[in-house]
């Protein structure tokens, strides 16, 4: 059960670099490990980010991927969570310190000293993959494996902000930008109950939008429209990552509203605080969720058939993938299959 | 009861204008509405701002002063929260709509129609004010009403963010300027059983900080010392009204940490999203408090000894402590006596 293996994978040797086959050897599996088999695994534009080394931190050779569903294949002397031949799930994370306030409260995807799964350590681009128990997330039985991958993190990055922030049923909320991220925030948003608005430039992704859940829709790029809105909204989740008039939203929030971002812009956020201090507004931003958030979303996806749009690739066309991603013509998310 | 009634006040006759002796007609008091024996009366920094227009709103003759602390005179025939001789107290606003979703759930503050106290209404800097009973708060017996006035606009505007964001006893907190807000906050915040760490540039104010119950001072000027509170604290209230490097605060907070502001600068906050991305952080700010939240507040001043540090100037020497204020020598704030 824990000797060590042989991971075949497809890994960038440079940054840059198209993706190659690339063998590594894997020790025998820590107590605390969980060797998984990857059934499929989504493509996430920080796969990207890592492989072309943007945030200046990569290391080669690089195995991307970290939207990682499969079945435990091995598991070390100490995991009682799993067994080999569970559903299982991987995300941005790989392990958490398990012993910071965040880890013991809960929140492990705010430990500083967690581990991610494509930064100094080799992600789901491959046939196998390696993580701590504490990482992993259990799939429930239903849901479609195929399809599951980008709810590891795009999914949760959409979903965690409800739970944290206590989105309630009957706030009115509002979602900017429908894609990777913003067609599984509709979807969420109106199985919780909200009344959804989706905000978006395109016409094509405003007749998607309506047929995910949304039951209004709102030019993003139209300075009338978005003031036309003021005062309208409980909880505006920003999904895309360039600047908009973040003034012009945050004026379309209700007294203490929220505008939350989970979409990264670089550039600052040139907040007027006269927006927000009238109506006690707040703003405020997160990352992925913890592994217990992750079991919570598959609970809810399953229960209210929310599932990613994917383009399904086969695992050795890992570089048309990516080309197909960066081209901006993934509907709505890749993911790569094994089977 | 309710019959017309002449009140002497001060005012400014145009914009920076000295304020002179002015006496107004009141009608028969309205079914709703309190007639209060001004006691004393605090001077605000908004005050001057409405004296000298700065906003552009403010029309003459216009009577400033919203931090009366007083005795009802008279009341309305619908009148029952308060009778003639109840202390009370009356801040920035004097009415509200009644009718909205922010009335109606206890949020009168953030009504958009609230009547404010100085603004197209005249003030406390008078013999006696008038104000609709909804937005009187009850001043409990005990609290001593010379010193009280401050904790109708500085002492609410530090306070209702304690309710409003579920500060907790156990919070590592931080009060960034020491000033009529700050004084108040390090003093609502040590009762509030929280560890307290004050932010000043000046020597003084530390000194005085410590005394008023931080445990903790840190220079807001030294980017080092900034720097090395990383991490630091749950909440941070920042209550000045000068730009400051923010990225910097914000990274004195926890995870999951709040920086909140009640100074008001004019300049835009220029918050770099990555620095409340991985650690799910927040930003907000919030205006005074409501009747109900007003009331609390003196409960827990009395409870706790808190009171304002305050120089008393009589009534007729209004334009004395307005200049004592404006060049920035109040400590911590200024009240007007009418005894």
């Amino acid at each position: 059960m824990t000797q060590a293996t042989t991971i075949h994978a497809y890994a960038a040797l440079e940054a840059g670099g198209k993706l190659e086959a690339f063998s590594y050897e894997a020790d025998e599996l820590a107590a605390h490990q969980v060797e998984i088999d990857v059934n499929h695994c989504g493509v996430c534009h920080s796969d990207l980010s890592m492989l072309d080394n943007e945030w200046g931190f990569s290391n080669y050779p690089l195995v991307a991927g970290h939207e990682v569903v499969g079945r435990v294949a091995a598991v070390g002397s100490a995991v009682s969570k799993v067994k080999p031949g569970d559903s299982v799930g991987l995300g941005w994370h790989a392990g958490y310190c398990g012993d910071c306030f965040s880890c013991d409260t809960g929140d492990q995807n705010l430990c500083a000293a967690a581990q991610p799964t494509i930064v100094g350590h080799h992600g789901g681009f491959a046939n196998k993959v390696r993580a701590d128990d504490t990482a992993v997330a259990r799939i429930p039985e239903g849901i479609d494996l195929q399809t599951a991958g980008p709810l590891l993190c795009a999914g949760i990055t959409v979903f965690n902000p409800l739970l944290q922030f206590d989105v309630k049923s009957s706030d009115k909320v509002a979602v900017i930008g429908v894609g990777g991220l913003g067609h599984l925030a509709v979807q969420f948003l109106k199985a919780w109950g909200c009344e959804v608005t989706a905000f978006t430039s395109s016409d094509t992704k405003r007749k998607e939008a309506l047929e995910l859940g949304a039951h209004h829709t709102l030019n993003s790029r139209d300075e009338k429209e978005i003031e036309a809105a003021a005062g309208s909204f409980d909880f505006v989740l920003s999904t895309v990552n360039v600047k908009l008039d973040w003034n012009l939203y945050i004026n379309t929030l209700k007294p203490k509203g929220r505008l939350h971002f989970v979409g990264a812009t670089l550039e600052p956020l040139d907040l007027s605080l006269f927006s927000m201090l009238l109506t006690q507004r707040s703003v405020s931003s997160s990352p992925v969720g913890s592994p217990a958030s992750i079991e919570q979303m598959f609970e809810f996806a399953l229960q209210h058939n929310i599932k990613p749009q994917v383009e399904v690739y086969p695992m050795q066309q890992v570089n048309e993938a990516i080309a197909h991603l960066k081209e901006g013509k993934a509907k709505y998310r890749i993911v790569l299959s094994n089977n």
